[in-house]
């Protein structure tokens, strides 16, 4: 469908509420506008833009394919990749110091490291520049209706106010005040799930006016039930996040125990972020939660609809959260194109078109969860990445690692997860067959002489040993 | 810890708040009361004994070991167990009408069907009993603090109320307002999975004043994607619950279409219920939804405990949503033993041991869900369950299928699901070896002649595709 126009926009009447002026909020905000419709964001905190201290959530967010062609359609890609840093690989850090690239893809292939309170003003500031939107900071909504669409916002002062609007968007966050209204319906699904894990970060500082290591890499330092990752920032800090078991941070109670806890397990990092600040800095917050929400269906009526993590926060492993997030908005909208913009079509089909999504890369999230601590050091994993990119290589077409669907291309997250499991029993059908191959070649000299069955079982466990021994190193 | 006796118990100061009066709630107030503290039971719905319409909730439940041990527990069992109907066997009907009986254990072990509202009129009668309890009637909760156990709530009138306690014990069901509370705080885990599946209820009355089928059984009329059940009441009827996708009871809308829906599925049963009857009972209520709801953990503090569905609504396919529940109280209590009452060690040793049990519950009946529609009339599952039941007859303490294990024991259910898979190994190793045996004689004679691998593949192949043809059939 193409634009109306501003004179076609203008003509429109229907008022879309959008709760949330976080990152989905403000870029939802904007699609909504460039379709014409009268948009009102609510957001609870004042405007980041003009508040002294931004409270909560992580400083910066790797921004990749899906989140970027969302941006592109409201003409913010170019800045905001310009603030970006690009991160072409992991750098896998071993507890001796040794650092050892993984490549994210193929050359040229990379996630930015974006700074998330910048990209959230820009896209408030991108939202304010259609006429038909306006911005409503420290409204927190107390109360909506699904039948007549009246919302109750309570300002910080105390004071009250009631708006109506035609359509509700709920993109306030995984403890979404929206979605409240749905858990008391019938027949709505619901889950979240905190992992054990919290988190908490540390800022490396520049050394010398430079980045302290290498900027354009995502740095892991993977160590099985705990992992510290690092991402670059412009001002040539890195933002250093530790994931571990909330009981082992309790255990940690004093500036020497951090340092000794460094030691042990993150020497190289210790004069990178500096003792002194490691001493201070681990207890500057407490250690933060991670949940996992699902839910189905994101609509109710065709009154209002759930996008970003209220209606799927996912654990941070995958890097996909934003970019599942701002995705939410391409995918309503080219449904809205289908069903022009006719809400009592449009919102039954965004549930069952995008729950399986959604649904999919919280799954996957969780999965690397255990992934990225267990086996990135492994050989195993070393193995199969590989063994992957060659025949992504040899095969572009035919064999697409997980990673690459899921970051590089706009296949459907649920088709994304069904591809990769077909591609895993074709791999492993032909390491197998590999396998089976070599044996034979041993099966055919044991004809020549008299059959012995014993011989082959040794020969067998031969390889299944060694398959093993891969896969647990 | 043995009975301080009735003076004992009267210098308790402590109050413990019992959030619903339903079956739980009503049991659990006297658990709480034989132990001496005074006992304060709050519920929304007025006295069931004297309301004139009793609203919602099925008729009859299925009543087994770990109910009836924790009924015991307040001398309840015998007065319970007089009004139920014991059901032997599982009794199916297939399409042409043919009756084949289950039988659920050995010869003596049976599960009763008893009815929910007589049962509840029981409990709450007998909690009565106790000088040291009050049932409040006609009290909605409307909020509740964590900190103070302040708790308020609201009457039919418009009148509110507030009470103090020093234990909360919310045993308000699934849709429990208590929990409220939990979901408001970090860290708790929590989901509601709707099935895709609803129930309806009709009646089938006597015939010429008797049992219009036999008695003792549970009736199931399985036909895949729908199934039906019957369970005896003692005034000679039988209530009927009949599942099926939301959506095919939405295309039954007229008398007839009831009436030929029947004709196809449950022929024999159109005479039984009456073909009046069943125009007309089939649209008294609309299809009800059934929830599985699962969290963690099921305690605040010191302060609030969740038991039963508020903790752990089940679907009703493994028939333990009541005796789960009731197991909670003789679980809790036992606790209470072990740790001499303190709350603040009770409460989370609580959640702690009950959590995977419920959770195993839940998923066991989950899993039943599939199984009883679309497996009770294969071949393979009667094979199966007769392979498991000649187990158990030759080795009773090795082998014990999983529907005795949950049903006439109190194994813990993580445990039961636990054990149930290793016998499942076992047994399919047992049926494996049997058949590589027959393979290894036909292989015998192979060895005789020249070897030849065709005739092998061939061989083996016949054994896969008779174990296939045997498992899908």
């Amino acid at each position: 469908m193409e634009d109306p126009g501003p004179a076609g926009r203008q003509t429109r009447k229907n008022v879309v509420a959008v709760v949330g002026g976080g990152l989905v909020g403000a870029l939802n905000a904007c699609f909504f506008a460039k379709r014409g419709f009268h948009v009102e964001v609510f957001e609870t905190r004042e405007d980041i833009r003009t508040a002294k201290t931004v409270r909560g959530r992580s400083i910066n967010l790797a921004l990749s394919l899906r989140g970027r062609q969302a941006l592109k359609h409201v003409g913010l890609e170019d800045k905001i990749v310009s603030k970006g840093i690009p991160m072409n690989a992991r750098m896998i850090h071993s507890l001796s110091g040794k650092q050892s690239p993984i490549p994210y893809g193929r050359k040229g292939q990379y996630i930015l490291s974006v700074d998330r309170a910048n990209l959230n003003k820009e896209l408030l500031t991108e939202a304010e520049t259609y006429p038909n939107t306006k911005l409503n900071f420290d409204h927190k909504l107390q109360d909506w209706s699904s039948e007549t669409g009246l919302m109750t916002f309570v300002r910080s002062d105390g004071s009250r106010s009631q708006v109506q609007a035609d359509l509700i968007v709920g993109c306030d966050g995984a403890f979404s005040a929206v979605r409240k209204q749905f858990l008391r319906r019938s027949r709505f699904n619901y889950s979240q799930t905190y992992i054990p894990h919290g988190y908490k970060e540390l800022t490396m500082p520049p050394r010398d006016g430079e980045f302290a290591m290498k900027p354009n890499f995502l740095h892991i330092w993977p160590r099985n039930t705990f992992m510290m990752i690092a991402l670059p920032n412009m001002d040539k800090t890195f933002t250093c996040t530790l994931f571990m078991p909330f009981e082992d941070f309790e255990k940690i109670t004093t500036g020497d125990e951090v340092i000794e806890f460094f030691r042990k397990h993150f020497p190289d990092a210790i004069p990178l972020i500096g003792a002194d600040a490691l001493r201070t800095d681990y207890f500057r917050l407490p250690a933060q939660a991670m949940v996992s929400v699902k839910c189905s269906p994101y609509h109710i009526q065709d009154r209002c609809v759930l996008m970003g993590d209220a209606a799927h926060a996912v654990v941070p492993f995958y890097g996909q959260g934003m970019n599942a997030g701002f995705e939410d908005c391409i995918v309503f909208d080219d449904i809205m194109n289908q069903f022009n913009e006719d809400f009592s079509s449009v919102l039954p089909e965004y549930s069952r078109v995008r729950v399986p999504d959604d649904h999919a890369i919280a799954d996957l999230a969780m999965y690397n969860y255990v992934e990225m601590r267990a086996h990135v050091n492994s050989k195993w994993f070393l193995f199969r990445k590989r063994v992957d990119n060659l025949l992504h290589f040899l095969m572009p077409k035919t064999i697409i690692p997980l990673y690459t669907m899921v970051t590089f291309t706009r296949t459907r997250y649920h088709e994304a997860v069904q591809r990769w499991h077909w591609q895993q029993k074709v791999i492993n059908l032909g390491l197998l067959l590999g396998a089976v191959g070599a044996a034979a070649g041993g099966s055919y000299l044991l004809v020549k002489n008299p059959p012995n069955i014993n011989r082959i079982l040794v020969h067998a466990e031969h390889i299944r040993s060694k398959l093993v021994s891969l896969k647990t190193s």
